[in-house]
């Protein structure tokens, strides 16, 4: 069943007489895709014009990746290198860790090539369960595995799933709603005001640190 | 031409024999519009479902409205009183301000009623610039202005950003992408981990809080 909807909506299997093989469309696919967001972004991009770049039936694309933010996350690699990344954070004086991480994000965020790839990744996965499913992979995969593994904290994944949510936090508050004054604000601004709360979740602690701190009684 | 359009899609216009005007058509699409997003949130509502119910064309909804984001934002009001839940906040105990505002989101986002709207708000703003901005000037307007005007810190709107960064962060990172172990951390510890993070921002400090010291040389 599957296999024919492909021979059927693939041109080029037709056209080449032989079968050109689900996994040499799909590539197609994604290759038109990544040629595609990275000229236009993902709100002016189509599946429609995807389709036509990789002279593929329009439903074909969305038979390998369901939808566009699906094939949006699918098509977008990450923008740096996740370990060197790691080791520039954690390395150096241990008191400039949250400094130093704080600043990484805000850079890579601020930067035209980065700032937009890493962006749309996270509206993506706002806009749909399927695309958040595939960002946390990826990210899991990528990011937050490799790190949780050479912090020296008490409870890394904790950890890093904090730091995720103050980086996701920064994403949408200052770049997609863009809640002022921290929309406006100079980029080292923002590194000051992340880095003390960053600090913390990167340092070794005898107490736990402050995020495992016991619950307030007093409420 | 854009009188003629309304005429020409609203049907309850024509079949009346008089003129419904702009104004109760709008109404009839929102209020179809509520009742819809209620029964089956964002994701599995259609415009064309919205429009059905509301007896209009569905090209009238899009003129209204733009898109279904943009719909989903006008339709959906705040599942709280922003006025008392920022005097719940500031009054009594002023070390536990950040423990009272911490408990606030969490309960407000685990709320049954309350968590799916707010949620559905945020992941509207992520998904389209339009929304975005329709729900800044929502939580600006009801939230965001009324808390800066009480909060007793020297740059009360920095200090009302930086705590919407924390708010939507925990909605991306625990929600919507679902980090672990954030996502199924009982909800006590979340407003543990969150509250020394929001005190700074609540209380009146000479030296005008953390978050706003000067930037660190040593990076």
């Amino acid at each position: 069943m599957r296999k024919s909807a492909i021979e059927e909506l693939a041109p080029e299997a037709r056209r080449s007489g032989r079968r050109a093989g689900p996994s040499r469309t799909r590539s197609a696919v994604l290759a038109a895709a990544q040629r595609r967001f990275a000229e236009l972004g993902n709100d002016r991009t189509t599946l429609r014009s995807i389709a036509a770049e990789a002279q593929v039936d329009q439903k074909l694309v969305g038979y390998f990746f369901g939808s566009k933010q699906a094939l949006f996350v699918a098509a977008t690699e990450l923008p740096f290198d996740p370990g060197a990344a790691i080791q520039h954070v954690l390395g150096g004086d241990g008191d400039a860790r949250g400094a130093r991480l704080a600043c990484l994000i805000v850079e890579m965020l601020e930067n035209p090539m980065a700032g937009p790839r890493l962006i749309g990744l996270v509206r993506a996965a706002a806009a749909e369960p399927e695309a958040a499913r595939m960002v946390r992979d990826l990210f899991g995969r990528q990011i937050w595995g490799p790190a949780a593994a050479k912090l020296p904290v008490k409870d890394p994944d904790l950890a890093v799933s904090l730091i995720a949510s103050q980086a996701l936090g920064l994403v949408l508050a200052r770049y997609v709603i863009q809640v002022e004054p921290l929309a406006s604000m100079p980029a080292d601004k923002i590194v000051d005001l992340m880095a003390p709360t960053l600090q913390p979740l990167l340092t070794a602690d005898k107490t736990g640190g402050r995020y495992a701190r016991t619950r307030a009684t007093n409420r």
